[in-house]
C-alpha cells in the first residue's frame, strides 16, 4: 500500500515537484524528524478529538459547555481538512488514495460536521466522527509494533478457516438451543420468539450472562445446565486453535529454514553458526552473507 | 459412509441404471458442476427455509404475515420432501441411508409440516424443522473445511478421556458446592432445593453468573469466593487439555508422510536423516532433494 | 495406598484367612470378574443415593413421597454399613484403613443417618450424605481413566508454586480493588464494606459478573473497567501455567529418556529402534528389553 | 535492589557498625535464623493488621468493637514505625531506600494513623493502609518462589508488546461497539452517553455481564450478539500470547545452562553435541557424563 503514495521505480514515471515530494515524506513517512514529529502530532490531535466526541455525548456537559465543545469541533474538523487536502496534493494518485481504506475513514471523519451544518437536524452523524480512532493504526503501522501486530494477525489468519468451522458449529449450536428453549420456557420466562431465544443462548455460550432472561422453570434450568457447561467446554476450542497457531507462527520466525550441507539437519536456530547435529560450519550457507 | 451411497467395488454387484447414477453424482457427489450446484442451491434453501422457522416465531410477524410465511413453509416442504425421494431413488440401499444419521435428520426436516396438517393443535413441532440446519454439515463434509473440521475432531477425540476424568471432577464439584451453599443460604435468598443450588453452582463455576440466584449472608458470599476462584483455575483445565492436543495434533500433521522404503514404517520427524525403526538412510527419499 | 490393603511382600506376615482374602480380592480388587461388579454395583448404589438426598431438598417431593423417599435413604445406608463392616473385616489394618481418606468418607456417608435417628431436630445433617459422591474417585482410581487422570494432577502438581504465586497475587489484587471501590462508590450503590467490595471484586475479575452489587457513580464505572481489563488478561495466567505444564507433560509421557550410545542424541520416542540421529541401535538398550 | 542494601564490593566505602551490620541481616536478609523468624513476624503482622483495617470497615464491628480496633490498629502502626526507623537505621543510603518502591509502601503503611490523629474529620485515609499488603511481596521476593515468579513476569514482560497492540485494539473496539450501541439503544436503555456504553462494552467484552445495562431492542440485541462473539474470539489472544510466551520462557529454562568452554557461548539445547556457535565438541562437558 505504501508503494502508492511513495516513490518506487514502478511509479517512477510520475514525477511530482520537489515540494509535493517533500510533504509526501512528512505525511505518510516516518524516516525524518519531520514525519515523526507529524505522526506524533496528528495522534494527539485524533485522540484529543475523540474525546471531544465522547464528552460531547454526556448530556450534563453537551448542555454547559456546548459552545466550547462546539468550537473544538470545528477546530479539528477544520485541521483534518486541511490534512486531507495536502494529502490528495502529495500522493501521485490522489483517486487510488481516496478509494483505499484508510482514505475513506480520513474522509469519514470530517464529513459529519459538514453535514450537520447543513441538515442540523440529522442526529447521531457525530458519532460517525469516532471512526477517527482507526487513523492511529496507519500510524501504528510504522512502527516498531509492525513485527508483533504482524505476528498476530499471520496468526489470526492461518487460524481463520478452523475459526470459520468453529464459528458456524457455534452458529448451529445457537439456533437449535434457541428453539428448544423457546419450546421449554416460553413467553412467560421472556423467551418470547426463536431471536429473542437465541440471544439467550449467545449471552450464555459466551459466559457473558446478563441475566436479563434467565430460566425459570426446572427443566429450562437443566437444560441451561448443559448448554453452559457446553459453552464451558467450547471456549477452550478458539483458544486452543489460536494458542497451537501463535506457537507455530513465533517458532517458526526463530528457527532457520535452511538444512546442514554436510548432514542435512534443519531446525537451527538463527544465530546458529555451527550444525548442531554435525558440528559442520553454517557459515558458508547463503542467509549468512 | 460415502461408500453407501457410492459407486465403489464393494456394491459392484447392485448395478444402478444410469439416469439413476447421474441422479446419485449430483445429489451425493461435488465433483461434477450439477453436483456443486445442487449443493450451493440446497444450502441457501435450507438457510432460507430457517430462517422462516424463525421470523415464524416472533408473534408480531405470525400475525401479520401468517399467509406468506405458511406458504413458504409448504414449498420448503414440498421441496425438501421431493429431494428426500429422489436420495432413496438413487442411493444403492434405501433403507441403510433412511437409518442413518443424515436420512433421520432429512425426514425429521419435512416431518412437522405433515404432522402439523393432520394434528393442527400440536403446537411447537414446526421448531423441530430447524433441525434442518444440520444438514449444511453433509455438504461440508466434502468441502475445502473438511481437513481442518477433521483436526479438530482428531484433537476433541484424543482428549475425550481427560475431559470426561474433568467433567466428572466438575459434576462433583457442582453436587458438593451446591448442597454446601443449600445450607448456608437457604430457602430465603433462592437456594430453595439442591437442585436449584447445583443450577446456581453450574452458573457461577462456569462464570456465566446471571445473578438470578446470588449469596446474600456474609457466610454465603465467602464459600461463593471460593468457589469462583476455584471455578477461574477450573477453567484453565479443559483449555490446556484441548490445546496441549490440538498442538499435538498440529505437529504430527508436520511429521513426513513419506514411508521408509526399506521397511515401511512412518511417522518420521521431517528432521531425520534415518529411519527409526529400521535405520535406513531416508536421504534418497524424494523430499530431501 | 493400595499396598495398605492388599496383599504384598511387605504385609507377607500378616496372613488373612483364605474367605477374607477373597473378600479382599472383591471388594478392593478390579482383576476378577466379581471384582468388577462389586465396583459396578457400588457406582450404581452411589448414584441412586446421592439422587436420593438430592430430590429429598426439593420441598415437593420430601412432603408427598416422604415414606419412600425415608425408605430408600435407610436401605442405602444399611447396604453401606454392611459394606464399611466388610472393609474392616478383611484390610489388614483395620485401623489405619478407617484413618485413611476413603475410610472417613466411607464413615461420613453413613453417619448422619444414625445421627438423625438419636437426634432428629439435627436439620441439614442429611445432606453431609452427598460425600458419598467422592467415593466413585476410589473406583475411578483403578479403571482406564487413571492414566489420564494422573496426567492432569501431574500437571496440577508441577505447576502449583506458579499458581500459588499467581492466587497470591490475585488476592492482592481483590484486597487493593475491593477496598478502592468501597472509598469510591460507598454503602449507597451497595459496597458497604471492604469484606463485601471484595466480594465484588472476586465477582468481577473471575468475570461471573452477578450484578447484584454493580458501580454507579462515574467515577466507579472507570475504575471497575480497569479491574475488568486487568481481569481479563489475568485469566490467561493459569490458562498459560496449565496449558504449558501440561504440554512438558504429556511430551515427557512419549520420550525416551536414555541417550544414543553411539552419539549421545536423547529425545527419541518410545517406539524408537534406531537413533535418529547417527542410525545407531537403540535395541540393546536396557528399556527395549 | 539488595545492594543497595546489603554488604558488596561496590559498596565497600561506606563501612557500617557492626550492630548495625547484624540488624541489616535481620532485618533485610533471609539466610540467617533471626532473618527468617523476622520475615516471618513481619508477615502475621502485616496479614493481621490488614485483617483490623478489612473488619474496621464493617459497620457492626466499627461500632461494637471501637475501642479493640483503634488500639489494636495503634499498636500496629508504632510496631511498623519502629520497623521504618530501624530499616533507616540499618541501610547504607537512606535517602535511596527512602524513594525505593518499598521505601514509600512502608511510609504509606504507616501514615494514615498519623494523619488521622491531626485532621480526625478525614474519612477513608484508613483505607490506605491497605497497602501493606505489597509489604509481602518483598519477603516474597527472597523465598523459594522467586523462581516460578520470575518465569511468569519474564514471560509477560517478553510477551508486553504483544498485549499493548491487543489492547489497543480492544479499547479501539470498545469506543467504537459504544458509539455503536449509544447511537442504537439510546438514552431509554440505560445507554444515556458513550462513556456509559464503552462501560458496558467491556463489562461485555470481558464476559463478566453484569446486566445492569442489557440491549432492549432487537437491533440493539443483534448488534450485542456480535460483540459478545467477537470478545468470545478475543479472549483467546492474550490467553494464547502468554501461553506461547510461557512454553518458550519454560523451554529456554530446560537450555543447558553451561558455557561452551572453547567460545563462551551460551544457550545450547541440551541435547546439543557441538557448540552452534564455534563447533567446539560439547561432550567434555561434567553434564555430560
Amino acid at each position: 500500500m505504501k508503494t502508492i503514495y511513495k516513490n518506487s521505480a514502478a511509479t517512477e514515471g510520475l514525477v511530482l515537484a520537489p515540494w509535493r515530494e517533500k510533504l509526501n515524506e512528512v505525511i505518510f513517512g516516518s524516516e525524518t524528524a519531520a514525519g515523526r514529529n507529524f505522526d506524533l502530532t496528528l495522534i494527539v490531535l485524533i485522540v484529543l478529538s475523540t474525546l471531544v466526541v465522547i464528552v460531547d455525548s454526556v448530556e450534563e456537559f453537551h448542555d454547559r459547555h456546548a459552545l466550547i465543545l462546539d468550537s473544538l469541533e470545528w477546530l479539528f474538523t477544520l485541521l483534518f481538512s486541511l490534512e486531507y487536502v495536502l494529502r490528495l496534493l502529495c500522493v501521485r494518485q490522489p483517486w487510488l488514495y481516496m478509494r483505499s481504506f484508510y482514505g475513506l475513514v480520513d474522509f469519514l471523519s470530517i464529513l459529519p460536521s459538514y453535514v450537520g451544518l447543513f441538515f442540523p437536524g440529522v442526529q447521531y452523524t457525530s458519532v460517525v466522527r469516532i471512526l477517527r480512532l482507526l487513523r492511529i493504526f496507519r500510524i501504528l503501522k510504522l512502527s516498531v509494533y509492525l513485527n508483533e501486530a504482524n505476528l498476530l494477525k499471520t496468526a489470526l489468519f492461518n487460524s481463520s478457516k478452523k475459526i470459520m468451522v468453529f464459528l458456524y458449529t457455534v452458529l448451529t449450536l445457537v439456533v437449535i438451543c434457541g428453539a428448544l428453549m423457546y419450546v421449554i420456557e416460553g413467553k412467560e420466562a421472556g423467551y418470547s420468539s426463536i431471536p429473542v431465544s437465541m440471544y439467550w443462548a449467545i449471552v450464555t455460550l459466551t459466559t457473558v450472562g446478563y441475566g436479563d432472561i434467565a430460566p425459570q422453570t426446572p427443566l429450562g434450568q437443566i437444560t441451561a445446565s448443559f448448554i453452559m457447561i457446553m459453552g464451558y467446554g467450547i471456549i477452550a476450542v478458539p483458544t486452543g486453535i489460536y494458542g497451537a497457531e501463535l506457537i507455530k507462527t513465533v517458532n517458526e520466525a526463530n528457527l532457520s529454514n535452511e538444512a546442514c550441507p554436510d548432514c542435512g539437519g534443519i531446525g537451527h536456530d538463527i544465530d546458529a553458526n555451527f550444525c548442531k547435529y554435525c558440528g559442520h560450519d553454517l557459515g558458508d550457507l547463503p542467509s549468512h552473507h
